[in-house]
């Protein structure tokens, strides 16, 4: 079975490459007469683009959102929705001499091994700018969970080896890193200056919480919603880790700290990161991703070319610092795409 | 979509509750002539017995496992290969003084909010005993996986908060827990009694080496390999974390650190894990998982009943003190089951 | 992928052989608390057993149908229902003779083709035996339909050659070949013995209809509710042809003629079959299947060998003259199965 | 689960509606390296474009395929190929007074009943447009059954009562209704301007027949390969019925009389449709399909309103007067997808 479709009910299949004429999904699954329109997308996908900071790509992508159908006058019809966002700002010319180079900690040498034909342009497929079509899909994600109250929050934690301590919400729109913490946004500046002189790339970690998703999503006992949550966000390019609640600090604790206690009222604690045996518990849903640096350094590096002669290269396009914060939304989106998905699910065996 | 399957080429379903008439597995898609008996499940089943330890339950089960059907004379046959284990060592009655209580940690409360009915025996369908069937899938995901000289390790690096520093495969077997550090499982032997002792119950982190797979396998972008593997092992009950290769750690490196040099014999450093871009690349595929301490402790927990009244309760039953090192042939058993499945994919296209 | 699933939400997995242990069905999505004990699923078993009539085989199974997992006090908890039967009067001796030929009609030859092996024991897999594992899921299936009086009626309109002109459901319980035309039945009755006297065997037809589904059933563009049961059906072993309403007799009307004009009290006629544009319309769903005649016939067949020689064969073992009684519950049971996933895809997309 | 995908490895996935900015296919799964340029695909869409005939619709979409992602210089690189079809001639205007009627015969009152919501712009998603869709990807999958050397043909058998008696496959491509038989197709002419002239319309049947297919296709039990066909062509709007080699005929004929006697050089007959337990024989693939007449028809019929008031309607929109032959293609295409699905299924589990 091939690998381009995420989710059952909502389910979603994205398409494109950074070069070619444009990328998009299909949205095959969504409930009729949900309100949607492409300022709606729109505004999802603006989170995700480069040009506020120093840190980012200087690829100027209108990224405009088209809906090709699935939506009649404002409303989706139940038909598969599909959206487009054309490639206009494409430079292919600066691949050109990586056309025969396997960048390090890119895909160029694994799809090369799997497919024996590649699309060097801009990373062909493996671009970070197929997150983009993720994003499209999930705002009309979140737009069904606007309807059960539902709300995602995906904000930057660590950054460079910077951490937040605060977590103020409120704050995550005022500074350019999405971080919930003024102080430690101040220093992540200052660190992602620092290593932008050098030429070199930073990681940093993301934490999502969900609020208002009731009891009893998930469905144990392989498509447990935090079994999905972690295919979901694990197949987003940078990501090399998950941890759910107190993820692997649960693996220090002993059994008496990590039980989350239950009274009447709620649980008293949340190790559990709002999950329990796979299905919701009704507490915040809270998950970590590890974010790797970016790979694209213009620091000289070893490589071989298709022939497998070593060489050495130095990558000068134009390219992120940090997938974080513009990673952030695409979190935001696998993570509303998950739940949309499991609201379905749990929606269809129950009968009245 | 319901969700006791897992892989799409070989794909298995579970069936079974920890205290019905037994457990078993469906696996769809197992090539034939694969060579298989009674015997090489068996073998695997029985690293994940217990009794070895006074970490482990004192429930005694034979665990049989019973090929009902898809081989003929020690071969597959192409058909679905049906592994049944029967209950035989079942004691509900020692759970019915908590059949209207839930257990913090475990999944009654939200068994009951999703399903509004639950069969409270032995944890019914979320025991931990549903991994014996997982366990039996993963020996017929290994056979094939001999074929193609591909092989599993997964040890203990992390129990109670005792770390391994040594990686010596060889002492893997020696020890009870698995541990690859002689040293280290002596530090665990200790760290254990004394939790024990208390009541109480820990932690700690598994480690999964893959050797052998070449590169290729994963079908991004959504069925990466990675992703596929933190799906497979999230969905094990005690697992809060999965990381890739460097993982957590890669968040805090430089992209000159991180980026494995390429050279024409491979690669001189492995933080991606041995995969990029979601697709194998030749070199060791290494993940590791944060288990969360076994939440039935004997020590007084709060809790509510099923009419919503506080309560208190400490639980006795035979019970581990720590999921390690019983899950580590289950996290094993999950990675072959991905690997065999996606080994079938790549084949898939391979046109001639 | 593999073939032995059928369903999405409803989803039911298969396994046995004819001669093996047994032979059962795991059912994936079936929605908690729908009352459910073994008398259920053993009375539409019943349906399917031979021996009422000489047209039967005489093998003697006595099919009791056992649940290993999903109902707790007689009720579906929301786990898989696994429902095995055991085989206990196989007799692989009789088909020793047959271990290396092909029988012409059979699978023989295709699952060597494929396989490269083949459990001859009775068919193996390619048995009709598989069928009562579909039976039972089609038990389960009727329970779900039963709670939203959804209700299915298969009868035989056509057996060698002989048509049932009347359609009176009251007289189908009453002759052994579920007709609903007494006439018919004893004109079928004497066709069958003067068959079987010649060793030879025949097919029918069988009619299917559905009262009680609501309009909306059906998910276009590919899974439109006749196409789903076009696969149920034609997936059954002695199935070539389907027809949906007006079926191969659409081919030769007008548009005038076949088009159901359209009233407030509803259609005036049903050449649609119940649906359009592969949604139910609400009118009674009407499907019928041709069965072809039982392959295995004592007069002498030319065939091959394992090592393609020529050879003849005469099969003398204990076998049906015509598929048709017994398989009208397998039809019932592949339309039930339909209707319940159908019936909980469209529940999935009803947000309040 | 959504049912606008159809096939497992070879997995399509159509959008778009009649009148809205287009409609295109999304097809994941397709093998790397197989050529493929704009202009396979237009010859394929070609064969389905209006026009040729009196019995046309006057619509004139240019119907230009293009290609957005999945190749890369003539080749495609086992990426998502999404195939897009811009809607440019559509004139919803002559719509506007069917808005809220429910035309007899079509999807408009199902739709309607399912969605609570309806493009009723030329039949929104119902339309016959959608097929463009599939016949684009049927150009794929026989793109890909070239390299294996299988053909596929479908040609008319049958129109408005007019069988082809001879099978001349020369003949087809001389004559508009791709009728094998050149004294049918002349009296097919003549029944056709007659029709139109009554302001009616007319139905048929279609025989597809795949050369070259090898023994091995189709994945037992419910994935069999006349169960997949089945599905398929059922899914197309106008079938209403299907027929594997001998089809209803076998309901008629005697046990002795439907086997094919099998040789050294194969079967010496094919009533089985080259088709046997699900698996392909080696034998030619034969399946015929029924086609109801259009339903959209200038004679009055009867119907309702949105409101459910009794109403009257004539429909002089730019209708065809029959499917066929513009259907032919894509039962072809259909065909050709199932083909090429199985073939990767098959090759999946060849272990070497």
């Amino acid at each position: 079975m091939p690998g381009n479709s995420f989710g059952t009910f909502f389910k979603i299949t994205t398409w494109g490459e950074s070069h070619g004429r444009g990328i998009g999904v299909v949205i095959d699954g969504c409930p009729s007469k949900i309100p949607l329109d492409e300022e709606i997308i729109q505004s999802m996908l603006d989170k995700r683009r480069p040009g506020k900071f120093a840190a980012s790509t200087k690829r100027k992508e209108p990224d405009r959102a088209i809906i090709m159908s699935g939506a009649f006058e404002g409303m989706t019809t139940g038909t598969p929705v599909m959206i487009m966002i054309e490639n206009k700002d494409a430079d292919s010319k600066a691949y050109e001499p990586l056309a025969d180079l396997f960048r390090p900690g890119h895909g160029d040498i694994t799809y090369m091994a799997k497919y024996g034909i590649r699309d060097w342009r801009g990373g062909g497929r493996a671009s970070a700018r197929e997150t983009a079509a993720r994003v499209a899909a999930g705002a009309v994600a979140a737009a069904i969970l606007k309807k059960e109250n539902i709300k995602i929050y995906a904000y930057t934690v660590e950054l460079g080896g910077v951490k937040a301590k605060a977590r103020d919400f409120d704050e995550v729109g005022r500074n350019i890193f999405f971080c919930p913490d003024a102080d430690a946004a101040k220093k992540m500046e200052k660190r992602v200056l620092d290593v932008k002189k050098r030429g070199d790339s930073i990681g940093g970690i993301v934490e999502i919480v969900v609020k208002g998703a009731g009891p009893g999503l998930g469905e144990p006992v392989f498509d447990k919603l935090d079994a999905d949550l972690a295919k979901g966000l694990m197949s987003i390019g940078a990501v090399k880790g998950i941890e759910i609640g107190a993820g692997f600090d649960a693996a220090k604790k002993l059994g008496s700290e990590n039980n989350d206690p239950i009274t009447p009222d709620g649980f008293l604690t949340n190790n559990a990161g709002g999950i329990l045996a796979g299905i919701s518990n009704g507490d915040e849903i809270v998950v970590r991703v590890a974010v790797k640096p970016i790979p694209s350094i213009s620091i000289e590096q070893q490589t071989i070319d298709g022939s497998k002669a070593q060489r050495t290269l130095s990558i000068k396009g134009r390219h992120d610092i940090a997938a974080i914060p513009r990673i952030n939304v695409v979190c935001e989106s696998m993570v509303a795409i998950v739940l949309a998905d499991h609201l379905l699910r749990q929606n269809a065996v129950s009968l009245t």
